[in-house]
């Protein structure tokens, strides 16, 4: 019970993404300082986006055996980059024995309040039905907006579907576009909601908008829960 | 039994590296076509090398529980991106139910024999003394020497360590040193035969050597075993 559990496969560029980011946050010398992680990359599960618009299968069924699977792997806490699939969140943590951090939590917490930032959410179309980012602002009394569905959205759709494909700057192109919409329209900051846009925004000039990563802080989210329970001490497997 | 299993954290930035190739070796336009995979980076194991050289514990048992929690884990095959380890591979293979790719097989077979290379070997001192390398490269009939051991190899061994602690640049470094040395001694080329030294590379001046890297030609061995089984097609979880 004291290795990180990841879900992943949400898609594979991102899961990988995730895990570098995982590394890097870890105070470490050397290998065994470092926190054990059961990965699932599982990339065949149904479109979460689809799903939730209404034109793709359920992928629930999928969702809770890889719950499943990483509850008897000895994980303590699972981490899910991606955010679509959050849309399920409720049904995942019942049934889930451990606990499983919410992304859209974890980011939302790192946005400095002091700022007072106009926020633009970008996210896949389904992830912004559900709406766990927006209700997730509101009630935090962060203002916050979403791109336009023909413009902004479709270049963020474009981005995600990009990096899916392995066309990284691409991938840049469509998001530096959706960065000059959502600067135009007042925002000051970004929800790189979808954990396909920071791999993007490697390649794209921001504008000077403040850029929060779902899978940076979910990733810091999961080293925190980790390291404060010692599990980069030897345990098990020492 | 319809994924990559990877047994990583040894160490954990050469794990997301082997992912990472998995990932851009594989051919995909969107998530579903993708192969699923199942890490487990348990960084707790004890020293490989040191072990070998006979200066630290044995990491055998915990070995032993990797490859057994991957084969409890639906895994078809299994690849270990880390070089020393393959010093227990016939314990391993003895303990797995599914069979395990050989890093310096895959990594050996890649080198073109037309060209006539003289192939320095930059490993561990362990993966030296346990002589895997030097034998496959003997059996191949292809010239290979190993660095000094006060000059070469010191470099080679400090690389190594920086980027276990994430000093990529550090890492870079020692490793560009080490080029130099191998050139100087008539090497045409480099078995990077340790997983932590692909990351160096990047930031290193390979100097007009052939650079073969032992990460990249595990994962191509792993993708095509798994492709040639048809596991980038959905199965059990579409």
């Amino acid at each position: 019970m004291s290795r990180i559990g990841v879900f992943g496969g949400m898609g594979p560029s991102a899961t990988v993404d995730f895990m570098d980011k995982l590394v890097r946050l870890t105070p470490a010398g050397r290998d065994q300082d470092h926190l054990p992680v059961i990965v699932a990359s599982l990339p065949h599960i149904h479109d979460r986006s689809r799903s939730i618009l209404g034109v793709g299968p359920d992928p629930l069924p999928q969702l809770l055996l890889g719950i499943e699977f990483l509850n008897k792997s000895g994980v303590g806490v699972i981490a899910i980059p991606c955010n679509s699939s959050h849309h399920w969140y409720p049904q995942m943590c019942e049934h889930s024995a451990v606990p499983i951090l919410h992304i859209a939590q974890a980011c939302v917490a790192a946005i400095p309040q002091a700022s007072a930032p106009k926020v633009a959410v970008f996210a896949t179309r389904g992830a912004l039905a559900s709406g766990f980012y927006q209700s997730e602002l509101a009630a935090r009394g962060i203002e916050h907006m979403v791109p336009d569905a023909e413009t902004g959205q479709a270049l963020v759709d474009q981005c995600i579907r990009d990096i899916k494909a392995g066309q990284l700057e691409g991938g840049g192109k469509n998001l530096a576009a959706a960065f000059v919409l959502a600067k135009e329209q007042g925002a000051t900051a970004v929800i790189m909601g979808c954990t396909e846009i920071p791999i993007a925004a490697r390649y794209a000039d921001s504008l000077g908008l403040e850029l929060v990563d779902s899978s940076l802080e979910l990733a810091r989210a999961s080293v925190e829960f980790a390291l404060e329970r010692g599990w980069n001490r030897p345990g098990w497997d020492s």
